[in-house]
């Protein structure tokens, strides 16, 4: 963002910036194409846009009243948080159009101990609201690789996952109340502590994860829990993705209050790691089929035995076969070690070159052959492809990565074959009754392949409500739906 | 519900009945005037209405034509379930007009215990899905006074609370997925079993707490959580409301995965219920200005020391001087007799006389100061009546009775004085930033007061997606916006 104050250039006196500097102020408004250029490109740089400008309101009335001028002129909105979603999202088209709006101005946090709930301005960065719930001794049970970056108001708006999600919900299940700016400019203030109110829809729920396309969320009331008082973060090998199923269900049936995580790897992903990323170690002497990351926590009140009652876990999954080996971390730097070797797939997958990638879901149960059927059928379907499945398989989601096979043109490779990977893998998934975006949302990386795979009744309902509340088609056009 | 399978009687040849014979056989429609007349009246008896006839199809494809053809005949649809809502919601009005629609007939249950859920028809009876749970060691945890009649279609329409909702949640955070049909005749199929799919927005939510306003639900997949392994009930006694919040802060502290009821009641409440239920009997012997009733339950994993963690939170709090007196249940027979005498404060009410009754929440921390005002001054400010505020403390959701003073003509003092007692309580909780509906819904009986204080953003925002989904207007017309 930028600092200068002084009056932005306006180019060729365009009337809706002129007005638009009326309202916001020249902190609010950027003009300077410099300044805005970062934005433009999507975190995973496949996507660049342009903007008008780049409106930055401070207060909520500032922002109502810049939507109601794009109303007024016809100027579509694309709104923008931490700029870290993966499908694109949060980038204009080409034309030039539209005002992008990042909400990075809305700051605060006020933390309420006595109902440990946080209410944050839609721009506080998640690693941000992290260390404040800390501080009191509480936390905010949802984690990310972009936690740096992403923004309560973007992770709102596209209902984020991440690794907690077996235990604590995805961002759905932790808002308890947001504020959002209507395409028509009202403010609806849906931030009530009410912990039950049946008075009509529960409209609050249309916005988490949709995308900025019915309204901007401007803050939010999150629920924070209890400061983890004990962990143990386990690293265990085994043959295949069944007995990991079979393990997870060991775990939920034996501790379900204390399983936080459960991220799968296959051994080849660990290969990769240990290959591309310097300095790292497999916790685990032999070689497995997969590999599981495991995560218990205790709070304060349920510390008691905690770590007896792991290691009992542990031994019975060793004995009814589900775990060839297992090592719990020794100490906070062993289990942080754990974690960075799962949260290094990605970069040592980047450095060995292009993966189509696909955020999938599928009912829990379904999982291992749906993922068995992959690995099997890519690389006879798409010769010399290797296909990494791994993470979230608790929630039933798992980050299908199909490599290219060392092809001259990577760039053609991905545009052809590449494209004929992610039908195939999304017709796939779509016949096991599953999702093609389990956390990533839609975009515009995946607007057209929603459009051939979902209901359609469902995509009529969706459009007849974005229609409803955004009757222009202004905010966030050409994403979604 | 009838049984017979005679073909009936339409009236003048009704044209739209001749066509939804066709679609639904003589089962399905029900046009004699004593078999609908139970159902016209709503639960409470405050309302009275007509139907051309009571439409009872058995499957969704009959269900999606028959919705098909009211809307081509501009033929209003009431939906109901088990009759059993408190604000007239499942009541038409008294033209006659519309086509009462039962979803009685949508049966069946289905349990997986491998993922704790429950596929269940609209129709099904909650007592009848509690014991199919209870069958296989699993428990369905949303309890209310109706179980006996009310269906899952309409706990899901109305969102339905009750007892639990502490620990669990209300219906919404109970329903994994729903089947609904919507006002153009489309089935939406929303009950996959994905733990996370971000295709767009949530569409389940807005059917939830709709009021058969938006699409008739046909059948659900409800959340079921592992049977209670042990329970403590427990009588309490305090001098005050403030009292008892800090009971409820103590308690959540101390065991928060166990707290699952915590009702408050004054001691004049259990006055009514000694003086007016016969052989009704108080826990405790003393006197003491409110009374609650706690429950703490264990689920299987948790049930180690648990009766001595009970009375370790009681002693503490007797120390700490948060009761005066205190019984823990000594048996499930005695467990009942406290819940039966909670359950007894309507019926007791109903022998004393008329009250006007609100449905009201707070922000928890804020209820015992709106329950003292709400004390002092309604009796001030209209002599004699007689202030009973009972309920889910823990929830921030009192049941606030006023009852009348004894007047001549109890049906005038309602029309007259108890309208302005209404006026008065809905008043004051919506300045201290509560709900005038916290789990009965709106209903016709709230629906002026409703648009009198509720946001007008709020309003227009649920009037758009009401006409985007149902533009004629025919899904439960005169029911909450």
């Amino acid at each position: 963002m930028t600092d200068t104050h002084a009056k932005p250039e306006i180019a060729n006196a365009d009337p809706v910036l002129e007005k638009a500097l009326a309202i916001l102020g020249p902190r609010g408004l950027v003009t300077d194409a410099d300044t805005i250029e970062p934005w433009l490109t999507d975190w995973r740089g496949r996507y660049h846009g342009a903007a008008r400008a780049l409106a930055q309101p401070e207060t909520v009335e500032e922002l109502a009243q810049l939507i109601k001028l794009c109303g007024e002129s016809g100027v579509p909105i694309v709104p923008q948080g931490g700029n870290s979603g993966m499908v694109g999202g949060a980038t204009p088209d080409q034309s030039g159009d539209a005002i992008l709006l990042s909400t990075r101005r809305f700051q605060g946090i006020e933390i309420d101990e006595q109902t440990m709930t946080a209410r944050c301005g839609a721009g506080v960065i998640l690693q941000v609201l992290h260390e404040a719930a800390e501080d009191v001794g509480l936390r905010f049970p949802l984690s990310l690789g972009g936690k740096g970056s992403a923004t309560v108001g973007g992770l709102i708006a596209t209902n984020a996952g991440g690794t907690q999600v077996l235990r604590h919900g995805t961002m759905r299940a932790l808002v308890e109340g947001i504020e959002v700016v209507l395409p028509n400019g009202d403010v609806l203030d849906l931030t009530s502590p009410l912990k039950k109110d049946n008075r009509g829809f529960d409209l609050k729920q249309l916005w988490i994860g949709s995308e900025g396309t019915l309204g901007i969320v401007t803050s939010a009331v999150l629920q924070l829990v209890p400061a983890i008082a004990e962990r143990r973060v386990v690293w265990a090998g085994l043959p295949d993705i069944f007995t990991a199923r079979k393990l997870l269900l060991h775990c939920q049936r034996a501790m379900p209050d204390a399983l936080e995580g459960f991220e799968v790897m296959p051994g080849i992903c660990i290969e990769q790691v240990l290959k591309y990323v310097p300095n790292a170690q497999s916790p685990l002497e032999g070689e497995h089929g997969w590999h599981v990351l495991l995560e218990f926590d205790a709070a304060k009140d349920a510390a008691d035995g905690f770590g007896e009652a792991v290691e009992q876990v542990l031994a019975d999954a060793f004995e009814a076969g589900l775990i060839e080996d297992a090592v719990i971390a020794a100490n906070e730097g062993q289990a942080a070690q754990f974690w960075e070797l799962r949260e290094n797939i990605s970069p040592a997958e980047k450095q060995r070159g292009p993966a189509m990638q696909h955020d999938i879901s599928v009912a829990v149960a379904s999982m291992p052959e749906v993922l068995s059927k992959a690995e099997k059928e890519i690389p006879e379907l798409f010769p010399g492809t290797m296909v990494m499945g791994f993470g979230h398989l608790g929630d039933g989601n798992i980050h299908l990565h199909v490599c290219e096979p060392g092809a001259p043109d990577k760039a053609a490779w991905e545009a052809s074959t590449g494209k004929a990977v992610s039908r195939w893998v999304y017709e796939m998934v779509t016949a096991a009754g599953g999702s093609i975006s389990a956390e990533h949302g839609i975009g515009q990386d995946k607007r057209d392949i929603l459009l051939e795979t979902h209901d359609p009744a469902a995509i009529r309902a969706m459009r007849a409500v974005k229609a409803a509340l955004d009757p222009q088609g202004l905010l966030n056009p050409g994403k979604l739906v």
